[in-house]
């Protein structure tokens, strides 16, 4: 269970071409109330995708009804001809579900460049046939948003006061904040506003998919979106939701980090002790980002030294001299200088932990990472994506 | 012939066993005058090995005599008995060429967290060796500083009136600017001052070492040190002097691309139509550490979108629908749409161009780099470095 979980949403996914294995490649989600409300966050990247530039003007207007979503494609660099298709894709869902298409959020993942008369003909004509296909099962859907994804990635919450949350996700590569190379659709039946939900869903991201780091690479076409029904009519305490929310977010983005493209390990960085939240987010995420330490990663290799190197390169507080790293829970470097033996540090698991403290202040910040492998440059070289 | 190329220079270079290999791994470079003058930059990570806090005082007291630079051991995160090694090295250098301490730099390249008691004895006690060994054959100390490289690298220039230019270089990974990860050394035999010296070398640096991005890790023991005997007692216009200056850098730069870790493809990104030259170089920086973009080039897919992707990560000023991209002088992408179609494009030849034309202004900058490779991972995976 996923995006039905919840009370008040409807799910269908099919395949209708755009995927040239045949998988299912087009999901829909609808929100039938009846207290509907929405929010949304958005790639930071400043190349932004159709469906993007679409989406956003949608949560501007009001609240959404419903989110369309294909793989196959990311209709981006598609130029006035890709806008429409968004365009006509969001008319013709609302068309169907007696809803205007401003109420429509659109999302698409895929090749860059892809966007022509044949996929915007794919996704109109079948708009009718997925519609039909509505209903409490969510699991084509899940599928249907999938690219180069091995799993689908799934998460639910329960509540004691009787609201769910239950959410959708996609993203195995191009890994990076603000957002990964992902799309989400998270739903619950929990009855709250467009501004609570907006709050809620940016305090939840900023911690969760915004410390997802797997290669340092930002799409152009993701989109996190809550949708909520308020089918319980119970409300919430923001505090609680937030909570619950980012418990959701944190699962998911666990999930895309397990499912990275050819990684081997998956890497926790945490900082402690940095002179402020900041600095631990950029501390951590230029050791994510060191391609020298992540190849290290893969070869078992605990290189403190190139964790120190890559420290150095931040503007953070701290001094070369007071640094400690661990790597899973072995301390090899304290105060700037060898400490235990490397080869007390077993780095076999693919669950890595590598513990800095800048000892500069009580702040702290985990970022989740992949190592470097073979595996990525193949998968990353031999086929388009 | 490289930094004895210009007269007024002698130089040696031996094995001491810092190397497994038994290869050589300790070189002296002497300036013999008779008008000497120095100048040298340093890396900019914040986090500097001893040898680099070491020589940055030295150029702070005064001109530099010599350089002794070792492979084997960065002698960084070593605490202060690493610090007293440096000082110690630099003793034994002035004791025996009959100068002051503080007028001999030190360089070091190798794994950071080397340099016990065994390295210190290796490097002091065969300073007498070496110096005895300094002469006009510049071949065992260029050799002696290598670490990964495959080849040794030297360049040099010969100027109309009679001043020369002598160089060795060593850096084959761990390749970012400020500087790369890089020792190098250049003589002349012009006579200048100090700080016509200092201007010259910054000047060439800043468009060519610092433009090498092979793959974003900025390494703690980079300096590049330039050398004047004043020996032709020829004064030198400043203007061509710093022409022939960054000739030789440039070319050094561009051997360091040639012989980076594992790479395939030497991938020249020249950024044209920027709006200003900084935003001509974070583009192009951006694309240079994008390691979908690199793992693409490796598998000979001229990838636009990631390009385009890479772009819209920066603070540049650009318009994403005005952007043209070009590989190896095929246009892919015309106005931020499908151009001429990918299978025109031959990224088969290990030189790669890529061309982008953001149509914001005239600034533009050109970044080296490399693709992203099985054997960078396996290189930088396999052995500790």
């Amino acid at each position: 269970m996923s995006v039905t979980y919840p009370q008040g949403f409807r799910a269908a996914g099919m395949a209708v071409g755009l995927k040239s294995t045949g998988k299912p490649d087009l999901a829909l989600v609808v929100n039938d109330g009846p207290h509907p409300a929405s929010a949304a966050v958005f790639t930071s990247n400043r190349a932004q995708a159709n469906p993007i530039l679409w989406s956003r003007k949608v949560m501007l207007q009001g609240t959404a009804r419903g989110i369309v979503l294909n793989s196959g494609g990311a209709n981006y660099f598609t130029g006035d001809f890709g806008y429409e298709t968004t365009r006509l894709t969001a008319e013709a869902v609302a068309k169907e579900i007696t809803a205007n298409s401003d109420e429509i959020l659109v999302c698409s993942t895929g090749l860059i460049g892809t966007g022509d008369q044949v996929f915007r003909d794919k996704i109109v004509n079948n708009i009718g046939e997925l519609v039909s296909q509505l209903g409490p099962d969510s699991s084509a859907a899940a599928s249907a948003i999938l690219t180069t994804d091995s799993v689908t990635k799934t998460a639910d919450y329960t509540s004691e006061a009787g609201w769910r949350i239950g959410a959708m996700a996609k993203g195995a590569g191009m890994l990076a904040p603000g957002l990964a190379t992902m799309l989400v659709v998270i739903t619950t039946d929990a009855q709250i506003d467009d501004a609570t939900a907006d709050r809620a869903l940016r305090a939840a991201t900023a911690v969760s998919f915004d410390r997802l780091d797997s290669d340092g690479c930002m799409s152009t076409n993701d989109q996190v979106t809550l949708l909520a029904s308020g089918a319980t009519e119970v409300a919430v305490d923001e505090s609680e939701f937030v909570t619950a929310l980012t418990e959701v977010c944190d699962s998911l983005a666990q999930q895309l980090q397990a499912d990275a493209e050819g990684a081997s390990h998956d890497i926790d960085i945490e900082v402690r002790g940095a002179a402020s939240a900041a600095d631990a987010i950029e501390v951590g995420r230029s050791v994510a980002r060191n391609n020298l330490f992540k190849a290290a990663i893969f070869g078992n290799d605990p290189n403190w030294g190139r964790v120190l190197a890559a420290i150095g390169t931040t503007t953070a507080d701290f001094d070369p001299y007071q640094v400690d790293v661990s790597f899973n829970g072995v301390r090899l470097c304290h105060a700037g200088a060898p400490d235990r033996a490397v080869d007390e540090c077993d780095l076999t698991p693919r669950k890595t932990h590598v513990l800095i403290d800048l000892r500069s202040g009580q702040s702290t910040a985990t970022i989740r990472t992949n190592d470097l492998t073979h595996d990525y440059v193949h998968e990353n070289s031999a086929y388009s994506s």
